[in-house]
């Protein structure tokens, strides 16, 4: 059940096709996942939806591809995002996550949250020792 | 301004005391930021903070400590904590993130806030393939 | 599955009555969503809730009716709230939301999103510019 | 700094001074704090917000005074609005909570929030032994 | 559909038939919900959570057992936890929660986040009445 | 006090100049506020976030610019970043919104996260009739 109808026969629009071959390639799977069927019910969004998570997450850069996607499971648990909890997961394991390691990212996401809800509810002051100004 | 004041003597309880002494002891540092000073409020909350924050950021596990700070800072993010985003960007530049690493954190976690958004105004149903007990 | 079961006869209590026939005359249907129905367990709560959903949604005011579904749209999407995004979402599309507008809503959900992660990650001070008390 | 600027005479609005009357009578204290001063920018929304807090936080009800503070702070603190912990930390401690209650709530606070962490990253089932209905 | 599976006989590893000796011994049932079941798939996690859970929830403190359900079901439903809003109904349900204070409870987590969206909308800013150190 | 420096003199980068050129340009002023003066920190995250906001937010599309800065306002709210309900409400007081809609942008914000709060907690199963591969 979904807000928007997936698309019956999606790659008839050429511009959903380049989309999904370029998935295919990057990826080097048949798979294409739901979030992407449903989004080719509006090309424009679907191909600056991709291009971006190509870019950060497709591309060599200064963050492995793990880490990258350990911040990715991190923020879709606090957003509270079921879809995106279950593909990251999915994702992270593909890039070799362990169990140790999933405990382990579970535990510090929930050690945040609960620091986070200490420090609000005592609103504490920042340190002038954190201004990255007075650095 | 706080909502809870900050004793102005706080080692004078022996609790609170020997908390301090030992993140002292772990930073190897004379500094003793705002959360720990507001939380001497209550010696039992201020020991069980601390002693889970010590388990899991100053000991050596399957994440490496950057790694460990990243997530942290992003959970921080998503839930709002501006003390928290000041501390833990702090912590992770004293552990060696770059400003192009910190550049990327922004956009990776910019990135999943974007497609979490997405995916919950879809409602896209999650993928079989995606489910552990499958696999 | 729901953590309040609703009533099976709700219309047995006038309160109930007394709602759910002005939803179906404020509305011009006889469907009444499960969250009405649910909320039948409670008299109290169910005028409540539904006094303001009326007042505020279904009677005319500076913003046009449409524009009104696409902010409650954005809030449910950012709250989580699987059920309420399903239902505006569909309120949306029978006060003319085409396909092209709901996908425009979510590239500026997602944008907002965004560009609220990144705001919040840098801690950006507030411009002096944008105070209203110095208009 | 506000995005709407306060009123310098509010009560020169007989609206307003009808709702500062009562908020004044209610609490029995000449103190109105800002979010009424700023909501005065607009007689309707002020009416209406304080109507509902005087209905529910100030009237006897199946809750207790001090019970209905600490669930208005533990989802102030989790909602982030900095604004809501301050006055609603100093209603509960009007109404009697302790440094030790303070305590305990932000702990519990914590808890919640660090388990909700875990359980929304596993992603668990629902028991079918928590369904209302079937109960 | 989880992203963990949770152990098939989770009870022949020692430190989790531990925990679940203990929740049933604690808690005075046999059944043994599925949030345990699946953390079982890391013994540590399972251990220091459970471990928090029983000193706050099921300890003598200075708020009663069902004050303590209800701020946590207030929480979870913030952060959107569906699978902790049903089992801390259960659970406030099995500490003696009516209809008329589960009700009750709803509408106040509804206040709360009503007046927390308006005091972020306005930016109030804080009263120097609220700050703790002045006090 | 943030978390990034802003560059003192960042014009001096011809990436960045480039950028607030513009901005400049685009918005017809001088003034370039603190969110792109200090993402002038990372010349590439400052060209994707401005490229966005300006296809997004500067472009004719079909939605109308007043009900886009609303939306965004509705989401930078529900998200708690102060900065961005400070400088989009300023943007949406240029694009015309009067006090009289920005109180019903705060009335139906706060009436949204009302009911997904209560939705939240009833855990109400979706209708079938919001399917929209049913429609």
């Amino acid at each position: 059940m979904s807000t928007v109808a997936a698309p019956a026969a999606p790659e008839t629009d050429p511009r959903v096709k380049a989309v999904f071959d370029d998935i295919r390639a990057t990826r080097r799977t048949d798979f294409i996942n739901n979030l992407w069927r449903h989004l080719a019910f509006d090309p424009p969004l679907l191909e600056r939806t991709w291009a971006e998570v190509k870019a950060l997450m497709a591309t060599p850069s200064t963050l492995d591809p793990l880490t990258k996607e350990l911040v990715y499971i991190a923020v879709s648990i606090v957003n509270g995002c079921s879809y995106c909890v279950h593909s990251h997961t999915a994702a992270a394991r593909a890039k070799g996550m362990t169990n140790e390691q999933h405990a382990e990212l579970m535990a510090i996401v929930a050690l945040a949250a609960r620091t986070n809800q200490i420090a609000t509810a005592l609103q504490v002051p920042v340190d002038a020792a954190f201004d990255a100004a007075a650095g």
